[in-house]
Formats: C-alpha cells, sequence, structure tokens
C-alpha cells in the first residue's frame, strides 16, 4: 500500500506520478470505510482527494497554511499529514475531530465548521506574513457554497494587496443542497469554457519549452494571454476585486492542479485558483445522490444504503406541520439557508415553491429577507440551525425585534448536536435570544408541542422563536400539560423540583424516577416558554418544594437558570430553598456521543437524580 | 417658500421644472438650520437632496415603497413626505427619529441603523408583492460603502428573480471614511465612464422622438447599447447577478436621475440605477470635509465650525494609549470597519499604516481577519461600535473564543447612546459577550483603568474584550482602586451597597452622596472585569452590607446583574440580604440626551438614590 508509506506531508511529496493515481485510490477506501462507520461528511472529501495531494505536494504545511472553508472537506488532508494512523477515531471522543483545528495538529492552520470565513482568516495570516516578512503562502480551499455567504465578499474586498494568498475555488456546482442565485449562474458560464483554459495552458508550456525565449517573453506571451482572457471570460468577477485568475481546470486531475497551483505560487499576488470537482467522485451512491452523502450518520459500503433511525426527526415534524398549515394559510412561506433537506422544509420546497425561498448560505439576508416578507403581511418562517443562527444576531435584534415583525425562527439542532462538535452545539441560542426584547421565544418538549408553539407563533404579532433539538422525540409521557410549563411528579408531596426545557426534559423525568427509587420523591418542571418566562407559573409549580435544579442543555452564563434564579429571588421565592445549576459552564463541549456529553456535563440521568438526592444546601 | 407647500409627496409631483431647483436649495437650508442646531447627519442628506425628489416624483409612497440603507439620508425623505413641520424635533425625545422607521410614519417602508441590509428588505418587500399581486415598485437607495458590507452580496445572489425592485447605487466615493477595497476600485472604474451614459441616453430620446418608430425598434436599439454597453463597461458587476443595469449619471441633477428612474421603472425586471453624487453637496464646509460632517452634533453654520465638548473622549484615549504601545510592540496591529476617526484610530493610521487595516463596514469580516494576524503572533486590536459588534458575534464564538486566539476587541460607544437612538444603543454587549467562553471582558471605569485594562489585555493569552461608553471620562475620583472593581464609601459602615460597572459608576457615585445627605450610608462597587466575574472580590466588598442594588446600563436578560445575584445566591451570599436590579428591562430605549434617558430608565443619581433610601425588601 502507498498509503503506508505516507507518514507526513513530506512524503507525498516524494511520491511518483504513476503512484499518485494509486494513493488517491487508497485514500478514497479509508475514506469510505471510516466514514460509513463514524458517520461524517464523505461527498466533499471524495471530491477534493486530488486537490488536496496536489496541494501538499506544491506546499509545505505548516510552513505554508492551508485554511479549508467549513472545514467538512479536511479529511484527506488530515490523512496526508499526521493523523492517517488514528483516522478511525474520526468525530469520536478523544479522537480526531470531523473539522480542522489549530489544537489537534500544527498543519491545521485555521478551524472552522461554520461557512465562509476562510479568506478571511488567510488574508490576516497573509497580512502577517507580509508584515514579519515571511514568505510562506497561504491558501484558502473555498467551495462554490461558501459564495453565498456575505463573509467571503467582505474578504475578497480585502485581498488585493495581498501576497502570496491563493484561494482555490473548488467549484462542485452543489454546496449542501443545490447552489442559488446569482453566483451560482457566474460559475456555471464560466465551467463552460474550460476549453479556454486548455488554449492558455498550452501555450505557455509551448513558450516554455523554447529554451532561448526565457521568461521576458513569457511575460509578452501572459499579456497576450490576458487581453485573450478579457475576451473569453470577459465578465470575470474576481479580477474585478483584484485578484489575478487561474482556470478553471479538472479539478480531480491531480497533474492539472499541480501545474495551475505551481503557477500561482509563482504569481506571488494573490490570485484566485478555480478547479471543478465532482462530488462524491469515486464512489457512485455518493456521485449520483452528494446531497445524501453530505453529511451521514453512517451506511453500508456496497449497498449504498444509509443507516437511518426509521423515527421521525423533530426537523420532519416541523416540515409535516408547515405544510398541513401552509394549505389554509396563503401567507406562509418558509425561508432556508441552504439547508432544505436538513431543516425538513423539502416538501414545503416541493409544494409550494413559489413560497419557498432557498437564500443560500446567507443567515442574515435570510432574517433580514423574512422582515421585508412580513412587513407585507407575509407569515415569513426562517428555519436554521441554532448555531448558525449566531450569523444573524445582529438583524435579529436591528430588523425583526425592534420594528416588531412578525417573523418566525424554527431553531433547529438547539442544543447539543453530538459527533459534529464545538462548532456545531446549539448552546448559545437560549441565552442570546432571550436577552432581545420584543420576542417570544418557545422551547417545546414534544411534537405536540411544537405544534402547539407553532400555531401560537402563527397567532402572535411579534417575532418568534422555537427551539427543538437535533434527533428524535423526546420521551416525556405522563405529564400534566399546562399553558407555558407541564409538570411531572414522581412521588408524592415533593421537596425536591427539577426545573428543565426541551430535550433535557428526558433525562429529568428519569432522574426523577430514579430519585424515587431511593426514596425522595421530585418534581419535573418542563419550560416551553423561555421568554417570556412564565414566571408566576413557575411559582405556583414550586409550592412546597423546598430544593431546586435548573438543569440546562445550554451555556450557564446569561442563561435561563441564571435569570430564572435573580427573578425567584427578587420576588421573594428563594426564602428558605435552594437553587442550584447545572448548565454548560463556560466550556465548549467536544465531539461525542449525546450519552457521552450528558455524562460529561453532568446532565445525564445519573448525574441529575444524584445532585437531588445528594444535595448540597446552598438555601438563603 | 415651496417647501411650505409641500403638504405631502403628492405636492412634489405637481411641482413645476423650475420649481425643483428652489424646492433643493430650501431643503438643504432646512438641513442647515436643524442638523447644525440639534446634531445628526449633514453630508449624506445633503448629497441625495435631488435623488429624493426625483424619486417621490417617479414613485408613489406608501404604495411603492423606498428603503434608505442606514438610514441616515431619509432626512430629505422625511421632509418631502410628513414630517416638515416637526423636523425641529430630529432626534429629540419624542421627536422624530435621524433614521427611518415604520412606527413613525407609513411613508417609511423599513428601519435602518446598520448598514448593508436595505436590499435583504426590498428583496422580501417585492417577493411579498409578486405573492399578493401587487404591482408596487420596492426601490433600496444604498450607498456605495454599503457595498463593502457582505450582507449586499447576500441580497444581490437572491435578486434576479424579483419583479419591480430597484436597487439605487448611490455613488459617493466615501461611506463613512474613504472606501476601500476591490470594490471602490470598480466603482470609481465605472465614474470615469460616464460619458458612455451620456451617449446611450441621447441615443434613446433620439429613437423616442420619431413616432413611426415605436417600442420595437427602441427595443432593437437597446439590444444595440447592450452591446456597446458589454464593451464600455465590460465588467459589469451588476450583470453578474442577473440585474439590469442603468448609469451611471449625475446624482445632483434632478432631470438625470428622474428620467433613469423612469426607464428603470418601466423596465419591470429588477435592476440596478448607479448614480454619483458628491457628498455635503451645497455647503462647502461639508462638500470640503464631508468626514467631518457626517455625523456632528452640531456646528455655526456660517463659520462651518463644528462644536465640540473639548473634552477628550474614551476613542481618544484609547487611540493615544495603543498609539504609545504600538512604538515598542511590533505586534500590534489595529483593525477598523470603517470608523477610524469614530473609534480613535486615525493617528495610529497615520503612524503605523502598514498594522492599520481598515476593512469596509465589514465587522464579520474584521473578527475573523484578526484571528487570522493572531495565529500568526500578532496583537490585533478591532476597535468598534458596541452595536455593530453584534454582526461579528458568531464570529465571536466560532473563530476566536473556540480557537482561544489572542485578539483585543475594543468595544466603543458600549451602553446608551443618547440621541443616536435605538438601533445604536449598545446595551446588548455585555450580555452576549459575557455568555462566550475562554473570553476575558473588561469594563474600565476610568481613563485610568483604560490604560490598565489595555494592558492586561496584551499580556493575555485568549481573546480580550474592553467595553467604554461614548464621551468623556467619567467622573468617579476617590475610590479605592482594586485589582478587578473598585470601591467607594459614602458614610461608615454602609449598609447599603451599590454595584455597578462603566459609565454608571458616575451615576452611582452621585447618588451614594445623595444618600449620605439623607442619613444612608452606601457602598459603591464598580466592576472592572465582567468576566469572569471577580465574584469573591465582591462578595468580600460586600462584607457589613444588607441591601445590595445593581445597577446596569444594559439590558436585563442575562446580563451581568442576573449573573451575580445567581453566583451570590449560589454561594450562600444572598442569606439576609436584599437583591434588587436597576437595568434595562426588555425594551429598545428610545433616542433621547443621556440624562433623559437615565430618568426614563431610572438610573438617573436621584432615582438611584430614592432606590436605596427607600429600599424595597425582597431579602431571602
Amino acid at each position: 500500500m502507498i498509503l503506508e508509506k505516507i507518514n507526513s506531508n513530506k512524503d507525498v511529496k516524494a511520491l511518483r506520478e504513476d503512484e499518485i493515481d494509486l494513493l488517491a485510490e487508497e485514500i478514497r477506501q479509508l475514506l469510505l470505510e471510516t466514514v460509513s462507520q463514524n458517520g461524517g461528511h464523505l461527498a466533499a472529501n471524495l471530491c477534493v482527494v486530488e486537490l488536496t495531494i496536489a496541494l501538499h505536494r506544491v506546499f509545505d504545511t505548516p510552513n505554508d497554511n492551508i485554511i479549508f472553508d467549513v472545514g467538512h472537506q479536511s479529511y484527506v488532508h488530515k490523512i496526508l499529514t499526521d493523523r492517517r494512523e488514528r483516522f478511525d477515531t474520526l468525530r469520536k471522543l478523544g479522537g480526531i475531530s470531523g473539522f480542522p483545528s489549530i489544537k489537534e495538529s500544527e498543519h491545521d492552520a485555521f478551524g472552522a465548521g461554520h461557512s465562509s470565513t476562510s479568506i478571511s482568516a488567510a488574508a490576516g495570516i497573509a497580512a502577517a506574513n507580509m508584515l514579519s516578512g515571511s514568505e510562506s503562502y497561504t491558501v484558502a480551499v473555498v467551495g462554490d457554497g461558501a459564495f453565498t455567504g456575505g463573509m467571503i465578499y467582505e474578504a475578497l474586498n480585502n485581498c488585493a494587496e495581498a501576497e502570496r494568498l491563493i484561494i482555490v475555488l473548488n467549484d462542485n456546482d452543489m454546496s449542501i443542497s443545490a447552489n442559488v442565485g446569482g453566483m451560482s449562474k457566474y460559475f456555471s458560464k464560466v465551467r463552460s469554457s474550460v476549453k479556454y483554459f486548455r488554449f492558455k495552458n498550452g501555450t505557455k508550456r509551448f513558450f516554455e519549452h523554447i529554451p532561448l525565449l526565457g521568461k521576458s517573453l513569457i511575460k509578452g506571451a501572459r499579456a497576450v494571454k490576458n487581453s485573450f482572457k478579457r475576451v473569453a471570460m470577459s465578465q470575470n468577477f474576481f479580477e474585478q476585486f483584484g485578484l489575478n485568475y487561474y482556470g478553471p481546470v479538472n479539478g480531480n486531475d491531480e497533474k492539472h492542479i499541480e501545474r495551475l497551483l505551481k503557477e500561482a505560487k509563482d504569481d506571488k499576488r494573490s490570485c484566485v485558483v478555480h478547479i471543478c470537482t465532482k462530488k462524491g467522485m469515486g464512489y457512485k451512491p455518493a456521485e449520483e445522490r452528494p446531497d445524501l452523502f453530505h453529511g451521514v450518520s453512517g451506511f453500508d459500503i456496497n449497498s449504498g444504503k444509509i443507516k437511518e433511525s426509521g423515527k421521525i426527526s423533530f426537523s420532519e415534524q416541523f416540515g409535516n406541520i408547515i405544510c398541513r398549515r401552509a394549505e389554509n394559510d396563503g401567507r406562509i412561506c418558509a425561508i432556508t439557508a441552504a439547508m432544505p433537506d436538513g431543516t425538513g422544509l423539502s416538501e414545503f420546497a416541493k409544494k409550494y415553491p413559489e413560497r419557498f425561498f432557498d437564500v443560500g448560505i446567507a443567515e442574515q439576508h435570510a432574517l433580514t429577507f423574512a422582515c421585508g416578507l412580513a412587513k407585507k403581511g407575509m407569515v415569513p418562517v426562517f428555519a436554521v440551525y441554532s448555531t448558525f443562527m449566531q450569523r444573524a444576531f445582529d438583524q435579529m435584534i436591528h430588523d425583526a425585534a425592534l420594528q416588531g415583525l412578525h417573523i418566525i425562527v424554527m431553531l433547529d439542532r438547539a442544543g447539543l448536536v453530538a459527533n459534529d462538535g464545538p462548532t456545531h452545539h446549539g448552546i448559545f441560542d437560549a441565552a442570546f435570544i432571550s436577552q432581545i426584547p420584543n420576542v417570544l421565544f418557545y422551547s417545546p418538549n414534544s411534537f405536540e408541542s411544537l405544534e402547539e408553539c407553532f400555531d401560537k407563533a402563527l397567532r402572535a404579532d411579534c417575532p418568534v422563536v422555537i427551539r427543538y433539538p437535533k434527533g428524535n422525540e423526546i420521551l416525556c409521557d405522563g405529564f400534566e400539560k399546562g399553558e407555558e410549563i407541564d409538570i411531572f411528579d414522581c412521588g408524592s408531596n415533593p421537596e425536591s423540583a427539577i426545573i428543565t426545557y426541551s430535550r433535557l426534559t428526558e433525562n429529568c423525568k428519569n432522574a426523577a424516577e430514579i430519585c424515587q427509587k431511593a426514596g425522595v420523591a421530585a418534581r419535573v418542571i418542563s419550560i416551553k416558554r423561555l421568554s417570556p418566562l412564565p414566571t408566576e407559573e413557575i411559582i405556583a409549580a414550586l409550592q412546597g418544594v423546598k430544593n431546586i435544579l435548573f438543569a440546562e442543555e445550554g451555556i450557564k452564563n446569561g442563561g435561563i437558570a441564571q435569570r430564572l434564579c435573580a427573578e425567584l429571588f427578587d420576588k421573594g421565592e428563594l426564602c428558605g430553598r435552594s437553587y442550584k445549576i447545572r448548565a454548560i459552564d463556560a466550556i465548549f463541549p467536544p465531539s461525542a456521543t449525546n450519552a457521552e456529553l450528558y455524562s460529561l456535563l453532568a446532565l445525564s440521568d445519573a448525574d441529575i437524580a444524584k445532585a437531588i438526592i445528594e444535595g448540597d444546601g446552598n438555601e438563603a
């Protein structure tokens, strides 16, 4: 095996040309074996095998820096640098991350997880290199999908002066779902001009092989080519930003890419290298359905059959609800930031295409666009992952809340998201949404309450946010349902209460049952509206309770538990009571299964029960 | 006077051509009179007088919608619609806002205050119109400076399918300070092709005056012009986004703009109308120094002399400190998002141009760019207004905190910002920054502590945020200085404590003095580090104290006061004590002087004193 000889990126450089194809094949096999077991991103990694080999043949990490946008396509890079032998620990607790991580390896120049940050980071690194006189190269590898995110343009606007900054545009004509909008059309146009590129490179090689002519003529020839380029690609987008442009070239042909990267390296100014790749390359099921094989939880290599839980998820349930409501309510529109499948909106998109808007990886725009729709009487529903909503924080304040516009934000993946890891955990939303005035903020604890909250949201006259976790329904039967809180008693006249919301309701219910077995009666209070907090209802539910534990699957500082503590104290309700908070205390939880994370954070059934049973009084 | 006859936008349409110039002149006079007294945005409004007249002659608000990006250039629009008679209340409490406001008038289609949101809002409104079958027009008026903000591109990417959406690009070649980056160069190139436009319009008029030829030939002529346009403006940026393009034209010539707007209106598809204007037009001092007359607190019309406090501001003091430190520390870089003057970085920019980066109105990029610099050992200092930092919330979490990179964010205008109003108050940062793990968060209460905090920040090994208010030094002499908190006693053995931070330290000190006169001894505790909160130091300072009042010039929910309450309670420190919170409780404070706002929010010296003297026990 060639791969076994690759113990560092230096070994990649030493390969003979004929060994490269073999290496690519072996890498693809390793990717398939690992991702089929551990889950993760497949299609995007299969398509950058040749690119990553070429990058490591032309550049020297960690001296040169390669930054992967979003970062889900960095597996090959990890294999080729220093993590081949540990690659089977991908995405596992204590294993290697599914995204680049500066703490994991010096070869990972900059971490990622969210889209469209790479050129900004690269511009910063390149600027630092210029200031320190370093001649290192900085390479940002960016998919075309990232070009629907505004940050990319902010960065492009600031690249013209940089040196030794190379942006590799990996154009696979599909980000997570199909790209949308004007830029996508632009890239399609460019792809059709591949013939031009062949001519261009041919010219250069031709001149280079006439020894006497030397560099000066190449310069002249380049001038000719440039004027030709102006005609052939007269609408070159990147040159307007002051960036030289190379390409496009077949991005699954290692020799082609290597040649183009060397040309860009010689240029020394900042430039764009445009390559065209095929998502899922080399694995038929992924080539045919790259959307399915974007992020998977596991699959059978031979059949290509993806592991599924068989149970319906919160995302799907939301998708069903919005489709039903949209049938009789023509005001309802749905918006996604490039995640129609992930957020459960595929069916809506089919049924109501004219009311469905996929705006690209553009959360900021999505939010304000929704506000525009709302201003004219529509009821826009923006479904977005909690972690990505962080991008639209300002718009939520400035456009939605301040103007009191009736938009609905469905916060999917709120709470821990297991093996996607620290960049993806939705642990901040409870804090950052509840601080915004004029916002109704719900956290349903079941499919039934998801529907109730959505109906309340439809009837509201202000911005509404509804948060729910990744995965299947929460198991919390037996609760006494209230308007804004649900109550579950385990044992009679409980003196202990566990207050919680969302998915943790299940853990808390289980904890209460453990407590009961240990002879301690406990009441679980599951809050369904986080802002305004239904403090009076909670106070009523605390009658007879002496010890309160608030268990929160979210960040502690600024979270709901702290706020409730202050509100209860202010009303004199903590007199003679203890109030403990179990939440995520100023850390970024790692990649792991949810069960592992709950144990780590002391939020498992047993941990919560233990806290109730053992107590540790802090009553006033 | 013509202006007195303009009681609604309908009257603008009825004007004879010769009356328009007169009207423009009268509007400019009114702008000068009002802004010289009330303060506000001058240069941007002077330059859109003709544009705004033309808009109201071609379109019908509120049926058609005009959206002003940033919104500081909406004064003329307000005068011409329904607010001329109240224009003297501009920016005053209860008066008309310095920005568009949907609550103020049906003619204000969408509020603003932050940059680059208008096309997103317009796209939403246009989409709603298409869905409802309305034939109304939606016009977004955007300055070229806003094109350094990424949201614009996210929106452009989603405009191609829209109908009756017109983007007026107001190209005055300078946003708040001089524009930066690639797009600016692009616009400069376009401006130089003004001659082409004259030819183009001439052609059309020529054909239109041959009655027999009719529309079909115009179509043919347009095709010819289009092909000419492709040559003359071969790098047209907007057409790559699928938008028709008209212009550029002299934007201070009402007739020219009116003709172009009518052409765009007839088009019915989404398009860009490019006009070139002069900032400060018609008022020499503002034409010569548009940066000085961007936002002013007041000035003398005749001399053009701007009112200044004469005292040094926190921004200036920071500017002095960073210049001094940068002299001996080559790692220090400074970054601004188009605010070198506002953030006090002008001097740094002059002294250390190679280490100074003005990235445009691009807070997201600025943050991640800083992280790139930090990754390579530089110490980037990003100075930004608190309210605009909301745009970089995700990057602060995802790029800075998660990776633990040593960047310094200087949060200027933290707290209330008086007459700039609700879009500009920096009342959320204490809550949203303190929830992020791994961040050191300082809130100095004096120039001296600003310098101390900055030095601590330089020595840190993680992201650091330092917040300080708009305006001059806080008056808080006599405090006993501690490491993370300062203490001021008024009277001996105080049983009451007022805890606070930042500028409110002054109010609290004054309140304590009022209390003393009323026979109540009080201790003021001013916190200089908000995260991690110096809880042990605070506990020590609370010795002997029975009644605690936390006065916070920030949002209550998720704020520092609630957090301290939870931490003190958890440690058993609220036993036998009362703890009251005085903060901004789920509202957006209006435009007003700071004194008025403090009264409104019950944060004035007298209000705080009253709360201490009268108490209202909530002790546990």
